[in-house]
């Protein structure tokens, strides 16, 4: 496998070793375990005093509210399986490469997230007339782009709106986990991960729209500084291979024996549900059609699987997932500044034996 | 901060993407949340149906025994606050940097596990006479050194026979998350991660010392790869502080506010009680001593504390500790082969505004 193209600096070490993917064997399970899924932090995790804490919700509303976690968890109660992917992911694959986390396809994971949703409680304070945004601020307070700033980001008023968004206080059936955003954060299935505001301090209602700078000057699609660009909002189609067989411990490389064998994996889309997957099993030559599962819910990941014989020799595995609005994966990435949202195909080597 | 020496390569990127270090400021919880605890998977986790799990206690011993998971939990049970590190820990740091797992500091965490003394279970199978060491096998299998192989590792008879070396199904009061080694996995206080073997499905007796990979080839202390070297066993003493201020979220540079605060931290020795903690805030020219906090356990860290008047400036921080047995931390590293137990001071930039 080749060396990634310039050197990999201190400083993506230092995200690399403190921030995880998924382990891609944890495709197996449903409901990812709260410690394998992806994790990217990008300040410090706050410590929380969850008897003092209170969720402020202001801006454009009739009734400013300050709710204890004993009021949200009061609330209407819901559960819901929902994928989250990092706009980063597939970041370190494209060239030349992006400085920032460094991942490659891992950062994903499918956990149950319970909480209430997020539109009874903006009905609650009541939306002004001309409000347009709403904006979600969390505890974590850092610098970057030399800005000091805490992490806030916001959703178009409809979005935020949406039945299915959550103001979530467990993870799996459990409180939230420090690093999850203890003790509540914002879930908005589809969406990629930099949405799902953590550690929430602040819901703002806005009649103007929010230009932050992790929504003005991060998280934009664009080939230059001086572009614009498109905002990154929701998840691309992707799909996820279980990697067969066993692995070397340094190179990743697969090593399986020869006979029919079964691969399987997950796909998901924020666009709508994932309605084909597609295995390569000669490095995109071929593709045939994977069965699919249902899916856990209208936002967690699909499974999928494929009967393969595996023949002596080494080959490169692929598999890319379309879904209902005709979306599919590309088998080259496409380089943006940031390197946001590479979908591109993943390819596994295999050595069959 | 400077770049690593050498171009990362993909196959070190793709190891710390899935595995991950403790997040520095974890260091405030005594107790390491399971998702936050570093975590170090030399092949797959291996999926394991509890019910029909085994462990089989054979080799040199009177009555080999196969123990089901309620077999194990019947026993006597013991809870312990045991810190690990990998023995890599600090490999990146190395120049030339070894190629493995690219660790900086933070491949660490202080857990509560629980689980039955081994000793009960060795002397119940009857250790036969000869017996010089206790080899422990794991249900991970893989490549590593051109070499297919369970994961295993072996122990002296005596420190096995150690009464608080542990069987432990058990972590921070849960079952194992699948990632520490579902549903059984050795924990040695005071020794090295890669000792504390995972998903444990053997363990036999020998009298004769395991020469098999992860004894012999890896896990040693050289120069080059004709030296048999040391053993890598007990961890030498290492501090770590919680970064004070905020982050930058790429440079992790810190930025804090002048005037007093405290800095503070854990340490931690597999040689004795730490018994000193000292601290320099200018780049290790000065040090001066830490308040130390009681151990959790004898085989827990140990918190410190130190008072600090914050001045405008850039300010280089470290800490070092001090075990029972006068072993110290050294300002630079000792470079060896596998890039194992590098126990070099951290040094954390902090702009003071």
């Amino acid at each position: 496998m080749e060396a990634v193209e310039s050197a990999v600096s201190r400083e993506e070490l230092q995200l690399a070793a403190r921030n995880h993917g998924m382990p891609l064997e944890a495709l197996r399970y449903p409901i990812t375990p709260a410690g394998l899924h992806y994790l990217l932090i990008h300040y410090d995790i706050p410590v929380v005093d969850s008897v003092t804490w209170r969720l402020e919700v202001g801006g454009n509303v009739r009734t400013p509210l300050a709710l204890s976690l004993d009021d949200v968890r009061a609330r209407p109660r819901v559960s819901l399986a929902v994928t989250l992917e990092c706009a980063g992911n597939g970041r370190a694959l494209l060239e030349p490469r992006p400085i920032s986390q460094p991942w490659l396809v891992e950062a994903v994971g499918n956990a149950e997230w319970t909480g209430t949703p997020l539109r009874g409680v903006l009905e609650g304070a009541g939306v002004g007339d001309r409000s347009v945004e709403v904006l979600f601020t969390g505890l974590d307070r850092g610098v970057e782009g030399d800005v000091e700033q805490d992490f806030e980001r916001s959703l178009p008023l409809d979005e935020a709106m949406r039945e299915e968004v959550l103001l979530a206080y467990e993870m799996n059936g459990q409180p939230l986990p420090p690093q999850h955003g203890f003790p509540l954060r914002l879930i908005v299935p589809g969406w990629y991960g930099m949405t799902h505001v953590k550690w929430l301090k602040r819901i703002t209602v806005l009649t103007q729209p929010f230009d932050g700078y992790q929504q003005a000057r991060s998280y934009r699609l664009r080939r230059d500084e001086e572009e614009p660009g498109e905002p990154v909002t929701r998840m691309p189609p992707r799909s996820l291979m279980v990697p067969p067989g066993i692995p070397d411990f340094l190179t990743r490389k697969r090593f399986l024996e020869s006979g029919p064998c079964v691969l399987s994996g997950r796909a998901w889309s924020g666009g709508g549900e994932v309605v084909r997957v597609e295995v390569s099993p000669d490095g995109g030559r071929t593709w045939s059609d994977a069965g699919l599962e249902q899916p856990l819910s209208p936002f967690g990941w699909r499974g999928w699987n494929f009967e393969w014989d595996a023949q002596p020799g080494e080959h490169e595995l692929s598999s890319r997932a379309t879904d209902a609005t005709g979306a599919s994966q590309p088998l080259e990435p496409a380089w943006n500044l940031g390197g946001y949202a590479n979908n591109a195909a993943q390819r596994i080597s295999v050595v069959v034996r």
